[in-house]
């Protein structure tokens, strides 16, 4: 590993097992262990066994803050002076910024000008600068390498890199952990995917601590760039001119090193509707009293809508953050599910 | 105590810290341990530090499971075969319901015909028959005794009983304990109160494991009884004709047993409008991606309002349930807090 910051990702092995057991001794004095939640309501709802994996009571909001926590604080104490940033659709934005105040470190957030208000007003509220680009014609990467050549600062990527997905694989050894805990062997865990860097760990920790238990990405119909690159065994990215209200999963391709990971270790990638994620979102509120977003709820809406048949099954349903807009959230509840 | 059922309030004591211990070890296979969650979004907001205590997030959405498992578990096994029957503006009404379908007992529950539609809902997934009765012109504890005079069904007390206040007093047991955990010593305990069963356990716990922590009942300004009654030393009832969409707080007066406890451990009552509430919705939204139904939302009203004036103080909010449908819920969010 390098001894200034987590950028040289090529010359870094896949993370294994005990990269994410390090990870997590790492972040268990600033991280949430969050709980696996279950409810009668909802499993009868689906037809089988459903624990959540609530995300969004990790600080932040999301799971992001794990991978941002595992590398801001493995950064060189000399290179930290110069600051971090990130270009981030929110939740990445938010985790880098909380665990670069965490250890006394500026940081400057690259973030799209229509990102919600409450991961913008959040992301500040931990102390970073942020800068907004505009998603359809600036291009966040150059924008953010510009802030690295000017002021030195370490660059946060948001899933490419072993680091970042040994912090978010630590998510999957607490649910194997929490499983073991409950005396339960779940058929399958399913997950978000944007880039690939949550689904990555995950599949690490479960391939190695649940053998025999399935993980499956789970996308927006419009963004399913990994599901089509599984199925093809190439990266390939999104057909262009797809909408999707999951804010957090709007990645165009799969992440090069996360890809390697996922084509060997997942069961597969699935699809949903927008108007299925409204329907989980509503169903999570209602039977739960989670609050999640868009992004977050595609797992809980591959199980509800059929996209995986449950049919009696366990399953463990990763819903990875909750930073959503009052309005947004409203819209697709008091819509009945319907966006 | 009596064999048969829990009908005999007046020949119990009221109950000690023992009574709330055997309580935790009798619910402990069925209830939840809910998390104390902190935010430090809302720990700003207020100016001090919050720990939320999630009752949202127990079996059936709100703090009434424990109570009524309390007394249901405790029901003679002759005397099961013939039900259990409960009057409950629907919080009451689950908690009965699912206990009472545990242990395999028929269950019907008298509940407002304007009751939100969620509770009602989960009343009768847990297998409970529903009655509905007019709150401005029936008599519900008339309905619930007809009911037993029928078919000999034990009637479960919605607060006025030591077995329930024990039952709820788990909350503040597991306060006590999750504070020292945590290595905090609160300065004080902020509950809902209704017809004050939660607050009471709760004093009772707190007094005894957190000596010189201060707990205060919360209600709706326009459901004062218990405030008023602290202020007088003597049970008075609410002024007529007040309103508050806090349905669960709805209690006239305070309970006889429950208010003997709340006279001699509470430091005091606050009031909250119905406005601070769904800003205090609102804010848990926000920071900590829990949903809270007004009811459940009182006691962080008043510490986000001023009521209980924070001045970077230490306390434990108990957000009491999260049974809201979609609409109300909506209505608070998106109104900015307005009503």
């Amino acid at each position: 590993m390098t001894p200034t910051g987590p950028n040289a990702a090529a010359d870094l092995p896949d993370p294994n097992i005990g990269d994410i057991e390090g990870a997590a001794r790492r972040i268990a004095p600033a991280a949430v262990r969050t709980p696996l939640v279950e409810s009668p309501l909802l499993n009868a709802r689906a037809g089988g066994r459903i624990l959540i994996k609530a995300e969004m009571l990790q600080r932040t909001g999301s799971f992001k803050f794990r991978g941002a926590y595992n590398v801001v604080s493995q950064i060189d104490p000399e290179r930290r002076r110069r600051g971090v940033t990130a270009f981030s659709s929110g939740n990445h934005a938010q985790g880098v910024a909380a665990a670069a105040q965490q250890h006394g470190i500026p940081a400057t957030m690259v973030m799209p000008a229509d990102a919600p208000a409450i991961k913008r007003r959040n992301t500040e509220f931990y102390g970073a600068k942020v800068i907004t680009y505009d998603r359809d014609k600036d291009d966040r990467q150059a924008i953010a390498e510009g802030v690295v050549a000017e002021t030195g600062a370490v660059l946060v990527p948001p899933y490419d890199h072993p680091w970042i997905m040994a912090g978010q694989g630590t998510v999957g050894l607490e649910i194997a952990e929490q499983a073991a805990a409950l005396e339960v062997q779940p058929d399958a865990v399913l997950a978000p995917c944007g880039g690939g860097g949550l689904i990555a760990g995950i599949a690490i920790a479960v391939s190695d601590r649940l053998p025999g238990c399935d993980v499956f990405a789970v996308e927006p119909a419009a963004y399913d760039d990994t599901a089509r690159s599984l199925a093809s065994g190439k990266r390939l990215a999104v057909t262009a001119g797809g909408h999707s209200f999951c804010d957090a999963l709007l990645a165009p391709m799969p992440g090069e090193r996360t890809f390697g990971v996922n084509a060997r270790l997942l069961a597969g990638g699935l699809r949903v509707s927008d108007d299925t994620v409204a329907e989980a979102m509503l169903a999570l509120f209602e039977d739960t009293k989670l609050v999640v977003e868009p992004g977050g709820a595609v797992a809980l809406a591959a199980v509800l809508s059929g996209a995986y048949p449950l049919n009696g099954r366990t399953v463990v349903v990763v819903c990875s953050g909750g930073n959503v807009d009052p309005a947004t959230f409203c819209r697709a509840l008091c819509s009945g599910g319907r966006t």
